[in-house]
């Protein structure tokens, strides 16, 4: 994705862009009064007060048709320096232009740039001639207070872009069309995924009964897989004392991103962001003898992060959410070995998804800001060694990244290419000797001396919400059999002669563990076909006079209108197969 | 159990015996000063300071000899009344009696009771004599501050209990030994279900491996069978606006058992003490027609509720908990219907888990207290007789208890016998039509209108935390195979022979989902034998040469001294067959 803003030349082309639709709307919404255009990542905007007229997106063709014979009619675009004096004559009968300029120091020489009769306050610098916008779209209108404040008049924002290439511009508009359609926003609402609503609170998404039919196949799924490996899965509270985190640092590190503290009599409680606090005090429960490290302690848990209202994103980014935690604590001598051994686990659980862009990167603290983490230059130096050394001994390709350390130690997180170009941190490793510090953790070693245990923070899946995110996005919804949570659609061609079949169908599969709906409404066929599409259900299986005589099913692959005729039971067997393999 | 407090015979009896303690404790330790020596549930306590001297758990038989040879020396308890001024007179050598007379009123005819050598202030009656007081018994002794305030001197508090008859005494000592086994607490620490944490926060318990190797079995069995029935399985966040609580009624009628509020911005939010709001919101997040009712959601929910720091007990009482719950949303001509679908699922499940012991009671409201309850008469007539009129189409045997419903509506609660005599309710089914009022719900009816729905607020297996606090105690924590952290215990006779075998017969085990530790500890093998009845695992198997060399298993069931020879596949089947069979 480009950022127009962070480069200078289209910064500057898209800045002269925002004046040549001002140009156009001048020429047709003669009474129209400007406020301010400036360039934003995604391109420009332009805040306009139109009076009593309103411009929708369908006049947005029109406009963009005048900015073109602007832009052809090859105008020169001029600089002009003004006193504050000149500046208020000249833009006597513009009040928004009044209000800047009045807002200007006196003395200042104030700029402005024209183009044939369109002249506007600007600091520039501005392209030469209005020729060389050429390749531009507009993309959007929506409604702005003026100043951004709601006691004020709402002025139109029209969105546009401007890029120097056509190609270029093809390709950034094509980009941003997959985006809105990978959206996992809009997914999530058409598919039933989950809702947000504004009386339950913002940040706080519901995971509606699909939604949670996909989280619940992704517990099980690494929950067991989890345990297979040794760890043990826990259960701790979602909220601690306040000593807790103090204890752990977090207060003092971290209290800004937790949600407030709550008084329970003379008690203080907090919502927790994390749960290595609870799985330090579980460890501590009881003495560890050498012989039972490395001990993985996990859980499938639920957080809570203060994000401001304005920043949330569907669930993505949310206040509350469920981390595939674990925390695992082993003697110095087991680090390499359990880095092994989790990396290993990142890589067979990619292969289940069929992830294969992404990147390992060791993340480093920023040695210009050592206030922003705990403990001391030894630890840090030998623990971002001995991470380095292990992804050397691995030999897996890996970047160093400064600055991306967590606040307790170096990690090593796994970096995912998404489908629209973003870098997408999914997993994460990371060493910490300082927890085992504060929580004062010990385990009697060989010599029968106490020793000091390391923590080893991990999460293969990371956030679940997160990771149903990424996964909406990266497969547009069309997610495979294993996941999905609708997995068989069953149309009867006719409910009166075929819809009984149908139901003793499901319940054979159901019986399976299969999840089949049946579509029995009054539509057409064709209709119910292409809704079977739109949900994104992986087969479809239409049943007519021939299945219910031979007995048997026909069904259809998601995206495919092959149809393939046969037995029940050889259906059963190709679903329980791709379920088996993660297809 | 009996309340000794509420029955008017055993209260003055107990009182009485006060007396006697004291009197045993004045000649065993004659610069004893008293201070009160009150009856409660449990019997009785008397606070004491005995300056220098202790009284220890062994102590106490020298204590009851000494209360018997005073009890059969036959004394007469007189009762004598003084002025304020003859009482201070008579207890001047003792300041906890003078602190007594102090605080009551001028003019006072105060009461004293004396037998032999012993007198004691009191405001009776008393026993006739001390004869009477023949089966007693001290239970324990502990500290306690003089006033309960930490800032005065530590007193030491004797408790005991005196019941009419012997055997009376001996059933009552038998229960309370019986209890002390069964109490969850004890239990759940012995058996690593749980742990708790004054860092991490009262009525906060954290599960530990195994107890959460429990829960993941009960969770999952029942996610399954409800999604089985047609329950919608969702997931929702542990919070809420405030607003979601005023309109739901919570913030005006449940305010007080609720987490106090957190602001974030200009927002206001609290923990959720029930689901049942979110749901509501998730009904209404879209249209429903009347065909798709009735609509089952459910959830394993988190939930949290304000409880006394003193009132909190294990995972039986906590401020953090989670519940098997469901709404379902229906016709108010559904109701019958969706009720006995509910009592149905109730007696499947409770014969799953072998429950035998339940009755069924109607929970009606509080005629006299009508301000504790939301809405009218007119519903609440309405919906309790349409519960009862269910209850006797089912001819399921019931009885009625006023003042035990919701304050939104009547209930149907299944009260369990607990194995020492305690009346728990496990499940419960209410009705209520004031949800769906105050969140303006509908559902588009058959002519085409928009119409109310009913909602049935359920649940089956309860709070999960409850649930396995009850199931440990009824079971003594010798769980059925299915249920059982750890379903195999595999012992080695020796490591160095038979280990290896051990370890493939492991794998081979675990590959088929079944629970197995191997015990290779350097311990004798009686020992570990007996450490596996301890842990009360279901089957140990104890590995030795004759099973290495005929690729055999010798097993023995828990609380069981038999073994059987059998092959490993009809060990595997035999397991699996008791997982399947809730065993």
């Amino acid at each position: 994705m480009i950022n127009i803003k962070e480069n200078e030349k289209l910064n500057i082309l898209n800045h002269s862009c925002a004046h040549l639709l001002a140009h156009a709307i001048k020429h047709l919404y003669p009474n129209a009064k400007f406020w301010v255009g400036p360039v934003i990542e995604e391109g420009f905007y332009y805040d306009i007060d139109l009076g009593n007229d309103v411009i929708r997106e369908e006049d947005l063709p029109k406009i963009e048709k005048e900015m073109k014979k602007i832009s052809k009619s090859n105008k020169l675009i001029k600089r002009i320096e003004l006193t504050k004096e000149e500046a208020l004559e000249m833009f006597q009968e513009d009040p928004y232009k009044i209000d800047l300029i009045e807002n200007m120091e006196e003395g200042t020489i104030i700029s402005a740039y024209k183009q044939d009769d369109f002249i506007d306050l600007c600091r520039g610098p501005h392209m030469e001639s209005t020729k060389q916008m050429k390749y531009f779209k507009l993309l959007k209108v929506s409604g702005a207070y003026f100043k951004g404040d709601s006691k004020n008049k709402v002025l139109q924002r029209i969105y546009g872009i401007c890029i120097e290439k056509e190609e270029d511009l093809t390709n950034h508009l094509n980009l941003l069309e997959e985006m809105k359609e990978r959206d996992h926003r809009k997914l999530g609402k058409d598919l039933e995924i989950f809702m947000v609503s504004d009386l339950v609170g913002k940040g706080l998404p519901m995971w509606l009964p699909k939604g949670a039919t996909i989280r619940r196949i992704l517990q099980r799924y690494i929950t067991d897989k989890e345990i297979s490996l040794g760890y043990q899965h826990v259960i701790s509270p979602s909220l601690g004392s306040v000593e807790l985190y103090k204890t752990s640092g977090h207060w003092a590190h971290y209290k800004e991103d937790m949600f407030p503290m709550m008084k329970l009599d003379e008690e203080e409680y907090v919502l927790r962001p994390m749960n290595c606090p609870h799985h330090m005090v579980m460890y501590k429960n009881t003495l560890h003898s050498y012989r039972e490290l490395p001990i993985k302690i996990a859980e499938i848990a639920n957080d809570f992060r203060y994000e401001a209202s304005g920043a949330v994103c569907g669930i993505e980014r949310a206040r509350a959410f469920t981390q595939n935690d674990s925390h695992i604590f082993c003697m110095p001598s087991q680090i390499k070995q359990e880095f092994k051994n989790v990396i290993n686990l990142i890589l067979d659980v990619y292969h289940d998804f069929g992830f294969q862009n992404y990147r390992f990167r060791l993340s480093l603290r920023d040695k210009n800001d050592k206030e922003k983490y705990f403990g001391n230059d030894y630890l840090w130096e030998k623990s971002e060694n001995e991470l380095r050394e292990v992804l050397k001994e691995l030999g897996v390709d890996f970047y160093e990244a400064e600055g991306e350390a967590a606040f307790y130690g170096p990690k090593l997180d796994v970096q995912v290419k998404s489908a629209i170009g973003h870098d997408v941190t999914l997993s994460t490793v990371q060493l910490d000797y300082q927890l085992p510090e504060r929580f004062e953790l010990t385990y009697i070693d060989k010599s029968g001396e106490k020793a000091r245990p390391v923590v080893i923070h991990r999460a293969i899946l990371g956030s679940l919400d997160r990771f149903v995110a990424f996964l909406l996005e990266e497969t547009k919804g069309i997610l495979p059999t294993w996941l999905s949570p609708v997995q068989v659609n069953i149309i009867p061609v006719n409910n009166e002669y075929h819809l009984d079949y149908c139901k003793k169908l499901k319940c054979q599969l159901q019986k399976e563990q299969i999840r089949v709906e049946i579509d029995s409404r009054e539509e057409k066929l064709g209709y119910r076909m292409r809704e079977s599409q739109t949900k994104k259900i992986p087969y479809t299986l239409v049943i007519g006079d021939k299945e219910v005589e031979s007995n048997l099913v026909n069904y259809r692959t998601h995206g495919s209108n092959d149809t393939t005729s046969i037995s029940i039971i050889d259906f059963i067997e190709l679903i329980q197969k791709n379920i088996q393999n993660h297809k």
